[in-house]
């Protein structure tokens, strides 16, 4: 069925088959299938000056990069579907094969590690796409004393909010070092989260609307499915926060204590999401306790109905049967107001039922 | 419908519109559209003589502050719709545009955080409107060495009691510095809760007693808005505590030691608060079980009258269809008797079938 | 109704309406109005002598105090109806005006505070009224080194005990200093929860069964009683249990090593209450649980009643009226045994009928 | 009733009576009214030799223990209905009152305390007795240098294997000091509790299939005392564990390394022991729930049958009251076929209805 | 019955009978009866080398361990069941009998013990097998400087992978020492859980597809199979995360920094793990809720039909009963278009009926 097919495919899924098989050579690079052919771009900046180029090999980038020592680069690859390059990446700045193997696998917790020569760091972001169904990328970030190399295997643009404001040259971000670029990214992975949650607060009220409308199995499912979001933004916004609390704590040359002051604000936003995704926690279980009650609320009415029903026409059909009984001796079927008598006698006994009804308080609405 | 729309405002809001986008520049001082416009009061005092001064803009209040440096000053603003005095009061007072951007985005949780020249203080009031709906306004205070500035987006007068102490001049808080009067603020703000809880307390004991005699819709709205209010409320308390912590474990020349004395009740206090909404969100849960249970309860109710009527008169009307049918040779039907015998019968199958409800326990009330 | 003034007359409450109003001053030292006179009994003892003098008024007190240096002195005042006698006593021993406060704000979590000239104490107590209903109360307790004062706003005896002990001058209790006597309150306080929680234990086992016979609205109602005890006594006992932590870490001059190894013990105790409590809690879930199923189950055996009693009639009715038909040619009819054959036809009927509800097992008892 | 009163013989109390009253002199040694007469004895041995010798009184094992100071002593106390004989050995071996009343006092939870001459630590035991019952005691163990002093206040005999193996002499028991034989009590009370929880989880599979099968009320009377039992066990594990933790972290004479390296193993069996105390809670919670569905959807299959019967005979019987009707102009009656086609028009009739409730899966079997 | 039995045998058992008696002499090497017949294989390889030999005995894999002082070795050793053969290795590599007891001992949690001469560690493996029934299975694991002995239970062979991966010499496994050889084998058993928890991630999908097409007790028990499932497996991989832990934080010579490296990624492995877990098993409850309440929806179905044909033909059936009576003076019966107009006014009844329904919403599909 179409509906059914829908709501599989919005399901956010908690196991990635990227995932390298087990007892597989540690720090194997092996992109997925499904990887896309990586594009390249290198922002090169500094205070004066913002060059934006797309490149169409890793060669390229190094070469401009080593050509232009007196910018700041941050050098975009998306798309991760060539195993060469990225084996090229890890030798020319000497990454780990660990490190870009969870690059790969791409379904890493969010996390920082330091090493000898930069930074690495790992962010999830969410996103609807087009069917409205939740998504989850990871981004990957090598942090060098003067370049930033981010890495994500889809084309979806999350940061061009950043490099609209490298462009326009506001703030500190062309000034400040790449450092405090990396921090713009982050941050904005975590803003990321505010409308979202304020889309899934809106539906939630929606839900519970409906719910006290008339409780039906769709509205059963999307509390479902609102419920498995939580989940996996819980998870990895929990993830997120250790990242950026192992960071504020490191001391370490790539991240200055300029830029952390910002990053303690990212921190306390990480917080608020954790603290607002247990909010909904809790309320999608109270909608699933509304659902439940008026399922039986449904019921009773139901009950109701077939009740008053029976309790009134049983005892009727008693009677008329009576007289409908073929006794020879049966003196009342003779009288001349038998039957008059008889049917004010059933209207008085509805009449005597409906009373009982009323204050049984069954005739009430809800 | 009114009911619902009435259901829908008295709802917290979690997630706040007024939180900047994401990937926006960070420090940008952008009040949301529905701000209102400034209103100032600056209150100069020793402890000799206090002076309420409206001000009609930070000009004004900064030459009467610099005038009077024999007077302790606390500037109260109301309202926080313009942008040109907010950046105004930055550069006077040399702010980190990240803290005034906490105090525009009105949903930060309660914070402390200590700068060179001032301490940052975010607060949460929780309050009742006209409607009696729960609204929760944030309270920011930069707290210098001889000046207190208190910044909220709204005219309610919360601290009308803080005033009123300052006038009577009673107490230390004319004597002691600003950071007692600090201290009187938040402590305020703590204490506002305890009425509010009392009459959530006294609101789930009416519920409760309804909820036994007839569990009706309307009181499952009503659980389940206490629910989201004690959820709202923790939150907030919680982020309260953790902030007043930080403030007594702070060594910091803007809190004297007397003072954190006084900050311990505080804290005292707050914990109070978050033991009794831990209470009571146990006993909305209780209450949810309750309605639930009743639901139910009032089914079985239905299901007995609907059994009682069906189990007497279905056999009932089947005796009398027995002696309605056309056999030519029914003998019962020609006897003198038969009438009355079987009605006879009948009555005394009805008092068996009462002796059976009686025993299994139908007849009873509950 | 008078079951149900009953029934909330005992719940627990947990804000109590004699804290101060937000944003009063700190240090305000106001009894509520039902707050009752004062009763002093002043008991002086060394090993030798015991002296227990009833005493008028605080003066009397002080002086009987000051001209026996050779006793430790233990002033026990009941009723804090007197707010002068309250500042005077805050005056003669240096008690800072937050802690009478919080002696006369009656509600209190347990805690200790060190000062320089003395210990304060809080505990709280808990012990059924009359009609059955679980109250507590607070004792505040100042340690100074050779006087104990001991405060609390009823004349409820729960010391006896102890003045006993003291009277009887068995065990340590007189030879030791008035810590020893701190200890010994604090300590009846504390097992005053096991008799208090066996009495739990009898209702719920009685509970329980009672449970299992007919689950009433009634039961219901006794067990959300108990879950409301069990939730206040164990938000008390936990910080009953942090307070005499505290005292045991401490390193202070008016608690001796000695008698914190008695208080080790009582440590114990906390410990012990709190699993009990616990415990009672999650047995307090079951019962829930366990009524919530018994209701279910009922409501089976109203269904099956009626499902046996309409799977037998309703076809056999049918039988019956087709012979009630007034067709021209009905041949049946005309049969010489005709209505004999159809009354052992229903009778066979029955009889499989019930065979099927005895292989569904409808028969049986539960 | 018999079934009512063998179920509430086997709760497992939490609360026991012999707990002094509250505001006692502690250190009171007041055996409760049913302790068991005293019986001793003395195990005497080293690696060469074993004595066995039953002791009449106190007197007799000091004497015996003091002739004999090339052995190690196990001195067995079962039975503490005799304060005399208690408070002598208080003083014999200068054991503090405080612990004395612990050992009398029989619901302590497992601990350890270090005393100057001696260990004092407490197991409890849980055992099924002869009905089939959860009964726990208490094993308490007073360890010197030379000599262990176990009592508990039954005559059980749970060290039944140590003491075949001191008999046996092989391992290290015979040769190894006597902080070897209370760790070999200490393990042998643990490795307890491994049969018990099998016991356990072979009812708890038997309980699920039979709940597959029929939901009955002597089902839930089970999981509701396996939930008991299993709440008792762990809250008496747990504290055996702190228990054990304690004895590893502390630096004592009386308990040499190499006996921590084996009571580190013991150690472990504790946490493994709550683990699965843990995994049997969560599958009792799930038992519960199987429970309540199955109780549904018991009521689900009556419902289904009495659904049948009366969509299948309502209509029916109205149709062929239709021709029991007595109008006089009511043609179908005297066509010549109006019977049997009404008869087929039925069949048809109960055709349908068929197709209708095999369509809607009601004729399935679940 | 077959498909009850099938049921049984895919729980996991938590509880395993091996686990010696109470009161057995500690280090006790008892295999227990249903242990295999050891195969012994010996894997000997240095960076140019790779020896793959099955050995016969103990003491032939003894001799080509020491004459190859050259190669590192991998004694694999599957099937314990040869008491002899394990007394040997205890003695011949110094190895403590309580380490081996928990080797034979088949229930051990996850742990690492540093011993003077090698380190001890125990892994978990999950596994299906061919009744895809989860079995979990321990491999121990003595790690020496030159030699490592891996010792488990089965013929299954969980580490062909690790073993592709020496022979075909690629990567750190073959020039890395024995350390590098058990990160791999532990490695390899927690990568395990990934294709493991995915294949419960899409049954999870399938079961909560068929619950909201029809809720049957089979389902039931796939979630209840489950649910035990994760259950079992949280429980061993939180050991699982605590033993890698604590390899990590051990500075010991056993393991170098550089395997170290590669450790810190299979502990975020665990921790993934684990989330998984987490988020898994608050799925199943949400299959549960989704269960109970299809469960109530689907009475609500029945009840509905049942409702609609009673109110339908109740009243219907009391009509044609009145004109079923057989008073002499009934009009009606002698109108000449009596039975048309009744038919024609049971006729309207119905429709206003079913408009009655139409507006309760009663005839909607859901």
């Amino acid at each position: 069925m179409k509906k059914k097919a829908a709501y599989r495919s919005d399901r956010v899924k908690m196991v990635h088959k990227s995932v390298s098989p087990p007892g597989a050579s540690p720090g194997l690079i092996q992109p997925s299938s499904d990887s896309l052919t990586p594009k390249l771009v290198l922002v090169s900046y500094n205070t004066d000056a913002l060059l934006e180029m797309p490149c169409d090999n890793l060669a390229e980038a190094f070469s401009k990069i080593q050509d232009q020592p007196q910018y700041k680069h941050w050098l975009e690859i998306k798309g991760l579907g060539a195993k060469k390059m990225l084996e090229e990446l890890c030798e020319h700045y000497s990454i780990h094969h660990m490190e870009m193997e969870d690059v790969v696998n791409a379904y890493q917790r969010p996390k920082m590690e330091e090493h000898t020569s930069h930074l690495f760091l790992v962010s999830r972001l969410f996103y609807r796409d087009v069917n409205d169904d939740l998504k989850n990328e990871q981004v990957s970030i090598f942090l060098f004393p003067n370049l930033l190399v981010s890495m994500q295997d889809s084309y979806v643009d999350q940061f061009e909010s950043v490099r609209a404001r490298l462009r326009s040259g506001k703030g500190l971000i062309r000034t400040a070092n790449v450092d405090y670029l990396a921090y713009g990214l982050m941050d904005t992975a975590i803003d990321n989260y505010f409308p979202l949650l304020e889309a899934v607060s809106e539906s939630l009220d929606v839900l519970e609307d409906n719910l006290f409308d008339q409780p039906t199995r769709s509205l059963l499912q999307q509390i479902q499915k609102f419920k498995r979001e939580l989940i996996a933004i819980r998870r990895a916004v929990f993830a997120e926060r250790d990242k950026i609390n192992d960071l504020l704590r490191t001391h370490t040359d790539f991240f200055s204590e300029q830029t952390k002051v910002y990053l303690k604000d990212t921190y306390d936003h990480t917080i608020q999401v954790l603290d607002i995704v247990d909010s909904y926690k809790e309320i999608t279980a109270s909608l699933m306790d509304i659902y439940l009650s008026n399922v039986s609320n449904r019921m009773n009415q139901i009950m109701k109905v077939l009740a008053i029903i029976s309790t009134v026409f049983i005892p009727l059909t008693f009677v008329v049967g009576v007289y409908g009984m073929n006794f020879d001796y049966l003196p009342e079927l003779h009288w001349r107001y038998g039957y008059p008598i008889v049917m004010i006698g059933i209207g008085v006994l509805v009449i005597l039922q409906f009373l009982f009804f009323w204050r049984k308080g069954w005739l009430d609405k809800s």
